[in-house]
């Protein structure tokens, strides 16, 4: 690497740690089902979680085995569900299959895209300083991105035990899709907490979040229009462009102490 | 939505411009092809554009028309390719098509993903100072992240025109995809000047820059390891993490005055 220096007007040899990124296939019960560009690490949280936030299962007890398969142009996660879920999987699949490729006509695509996820259930009341609390214990567990400054994180944060899961990823969906393995595969409900998540959030951010019940989502950046209307159809609360002096609650402050929707002009 | 300042320890309400954000199915001679959440702008330039960056297409003029078809869900992107290259892509397509779901394996999607881009071409040697003035003349001109603060650019920049064209998107590929698209549709030449990204570089950033055969890119922010070899490979110089005091190159610095590869520790 060569640095470029605009006051001294030189270039100069340099050293910089970049984050590592691999091309990710998903297999299920042979099944292709998508190729994701990810940072090749928790790869059994990613499987599991993705399985589960995408809807391909409805429970990590579906999940046999994940099998991880490497080679030269990248990793194959092969995800083995048990007879039953696997028939089930498959079915579904077939259904939508049709002669052409992936055979989604546009509007069903669309349908696809855009399903409401389930509304998630009703939590508990946090204060604000609470929610601090939670983005700033993230930002100190972040150690890919403390070396590289170039990737994404997604962290669990509970009142009573503080922040249990981060995942790191170069892509902001698979860092969430990481912290639900996570969160799954160690126990843990979704609803006794607060999703962190370093990044934007687009609507797939609320539809994941959703799918694995987290009726608080806390984002240092902001959200898309129709993140917002997602988050509200289902019943989320979810807060974001959280700095050091405040944060901004979109939709459900009934979830945060102090707010109520009576405030709002 | 609601403000939580956290030195007064009250919550007012406010307000906040957001970027919308639309489920956008692209289909081409009705076979569909993918769905990307996207900012609904510039949708004929993000039609042409991502059909060139995909391999779909190798010249705007396959492409016989675009429709933009809104329903409730979302905006499907109808495009038509002329007759001999729908017959070139469904073949493709068919030959790729396996009895479950989009029916490719794991390894063959891998290798999909991986796809080696086009060598680009030699382009030429700019200075340091033109390529500081290209990334700051792409931040006065990003309209949307002026009022939202939430959304991605990319630009061309010629050294004897400066910025030629801007595109703007909740997602960073999207972005890019629009701009090669405006770039075709209005003649321009990417071995001529510059791509500028405010984003971070994934591999497929590359990949989509070396389908229009751009030799320079510049971003704001840091790329991935992957990317870094995927720009060695076909041959492009890539600059990143681009400063107010200067910036980094990762690949091929020949075509930046005052760099040369024996610098290099």
């Amino acid at each position: 690497m060569w640095r470029s220096d605009s006051a001294s007007q030189t270039m100069t040899a340099g050293t910089r740690a970049i984050p590592e990124e691999t091309a990710i296939a998903f297999t299920f019960n042979t099944a292709s089902y998508a190729v994701m560009m990810a940072t090749p690490q928790d790869l059994e949280d990613f499987a599991v979680g993705f399985a589960l936030t995408e809807g391909i299962v409805t429970s990590p007890d579906a999940i046999d085995t994940v099998e991880i398969i490497e080679d030269d142009t990248g990793i194959e996660l092969r995800v083995w569900l048990k007879a039953k879920d696997a028939a089930e999987f498959l079915g579904r699949r077939r259904k939508i299959a049709g002669p052409t490729g992936c055979g989604l006509c546009g509007v069903e695509s669309l349908n696809e895209a855009m399903r409401p996820p389930p509304e998630v259930g009703q939590g508990q009341v946090l204060t604000p300083n609470e929610i601090m609390t939670a983005v700033a214990s993230l930002a100190t567990h972040q150690e890919i991105n403390r070396e590289t400054r170039a990737v994404h994180a997604a962290g669990f944060w509970e009142p009573a035990r503080g922040l249990v899961a981060v995942r790191e990823d170069v892509g902001r969906h698979n860092a969430l899709d990481k912290l639900a393995g996570a969160c799954v595969r160690n126990g843990g409900n979704a609803a006794q907490g607060i999703v962190v998540l370093t990044s934007r959030v687009s609507i797939e951010m609320i539809q994941k979040s959703a799918m694995i019940g987290a009726p608080l989502v806390v984002a240092v950046s902001a959200p898309t229009a129709l993140a917002v209307r997602m988050a509200e159809a289902c019943g989320m609360t979810l807060a974001a462009v959280a700095r050091k002096d405040g944060f901004e609650v979109f939709t459900h402050p009934h979830r945060i102490a102090g707010a109520s929707k009576s405030d709002v002009a």
